[in-house]
């Protein structure tokens, strides 16, 4: 961490960047940290792509590049584990150095600099310590990033990798700003009508397995034909919250008898083994993989079978 | 608060109560405290009633009593704002002294003492504070009552009631026990399948009027029949949370003909106003009335006219 605030002060022109299809920690991570640098009077650049909608409430963001040509004295990357995440792997080649900030357990340490927390719930909670120890006074736009960056990383103060810092972070930006109500709100509860449908078709679509302890929702290219644009990233969430149910199997066809395929698991089963041995990877309790097959019911069959072999 | 502790000191029989249909808070607050008496050699008597199943889990609740005809020094009251919400307000008769504790701003101070923090997210930060002040040490138990008590009452830290005292106590809490991601899903994500499914349905069936600023969730008895006793409270949340939605209907049909109706509001509009209209009545964000008409579809048209007629 000293060598990173020591970079910090040494160089002036940062990329900031993370893995593709960003999420909150990504997003709020890149702009609480951009917004930190250009207070210590740092040029700073944000390649990102394709943010959720729901995101864009956040200022920063119409700052977003997809691509940046330049060259910069430092490349961050934040909240991504591999290199071949990262949005855009041409950048790094752009920087005289990369740092590479992360909490993924799995991060390979692609970076000149790296400072990997696997204990902290969210980069946003490493970035929170950075900013801190570079003694940058955290204004409400930085708090309101890192507040999206946590609350999103740890489903809400939910997750099992919420720890008391977590919480003791959360409240000194309670002491900066009190609208966080409103940005949960616009995170969690501002669904769309199309999204409630799809939903209701995927509610319909659950189905229980293996003594109730396996939960399936399957969808197919027709069911999702009238939902082009439609966020199905928590939809695994309602196979998940079933008493009983110990792993959850989310598939959707994304092409003609392409299907991607996501895991989730209550209890001990760690569903990154299992989507191993279809080429996929993730966590213990949320992995994922693509398969090709002509039958949505083959795979899924097939699916928890694998699972029910190692369920005790 | 300083006369409360020298009560507690002074005396050495304690009734510990709380509201009817007690919640997470009143609950939580009242096996904190009771648990903390106990540590400083106290008799305590729980008399409470109607416990959510959700919350058996904790210990404690095996102590709790329907009634009790013996004398007690002291009867707390806890998140309790009136007397007449008292689960059996007999029972204060049965005291030398009434404590009434609370964070409803309403409280009508019927105690002998009383201490009122309506800033406080739950009555169980208050609980939390005089724990603290009365040097007992707070246990896995007390931890785990007290983090139920405040993620209930802040909706699991969404309302505008959080405050960083909220998450400086959890995070306090988080270093006594790591076990509340587990207590969090007892309490917010163990749904029945019936309960997915019926969630289904109502998706289905719901839909948008007036340029989308209303919601509807309409259940015949025939949408019903398969899900007997399944709880339907949580389901007008999903009409309320939808983008541009200002106000929210669910009605289900608990007869042939007769239809139970609920209301919230996002925005400003009242719907206590509008509930009266049908005979009904609530709060400003929430309410309810019964109707009695042969057609659902009639029905809802009425409602969302009167209701439309009114949106600015």
């Amino acid at each position: 961490m000293d060598h990173i605030i020591k970079a910090i002060h040494k160089y002036q022109s940062f990329a900031i960047s993370s893995h593709r299809n960003p999420d909150g920690d990504s997003i709020g991570s890149c702009i609480a940290l951009g917004l930190a640098l250009k207070k210590l009077g740092k040029s700073v650049t944000y390649i990102m792509d394709d943010i959720p909608q729901k995101f864009e409430f956040l200022d920063e963001v119409k700052n977003f590049k997809v691509d940046a040509s330049e060259h910069f004295d430092v490349v961050v990357c934040l909240d991504c584990s591999n290199i071949a995440h990262l949005h855009n792997s041409q950048d790094l080649s752009n920087g005289d150095l990369i740092i590479n900030i992360d909490h993924h357990i799995s991060n390979t340490n692609y970076g000149g600099l790296n400072y990997i927390d696997s204990v902290a719930s969210a980069t946003g909670e490493i970035i929170y310590e950075l900013i801190c120890k570079l003694s940058i006074p955290i204004d409400k736009d930085m708090a309101v990033a890192l507040y999206v960056a946590v609350v999103t990383d740890t489903g809400n103060f939910k997750y099992s990798n919420v720890t008391y810092k977590t919480h003791a972070i959360v409240s000194e930006l309670y002491k900066i700003s009190d609208i966080y109500w409103k940005i949960n709100t616009i995170i969690f509860d501002q669904n769309s009508y199309e999204g409630m449908k799809i939903i209701g078709k995927s509610l319909e679509n659950l189905y229980l397995t293996h003594e109730n302890r396996i939960s399936v929702i399957a969808l197919s290219l027709e069911d999702l034909k009238e939902y082009d644009n439609v966020d199905l990233e928590g939809i695994i969430n309602y196979a998940r919250d079933i008493k009983g149910v110990e792993v959850a199997v989310f598939a959707k066809e994304v092409e003609p008898n392409l299907f991607r395929v996501s895991f989730r698991a209550n209890g001990d089963y760690d569903v990154s083994t299992l989507a191993t041995i279809y080429g996929g990877g993730g966590h213990s309790k949320a992995a994922g993989c693509t398969i090709r097959g002509n039958s949505l019911k083959d795979i899924m069959n097939d699916i928890t079978h694998n699972i029910a072999k190692d369920l005790q």
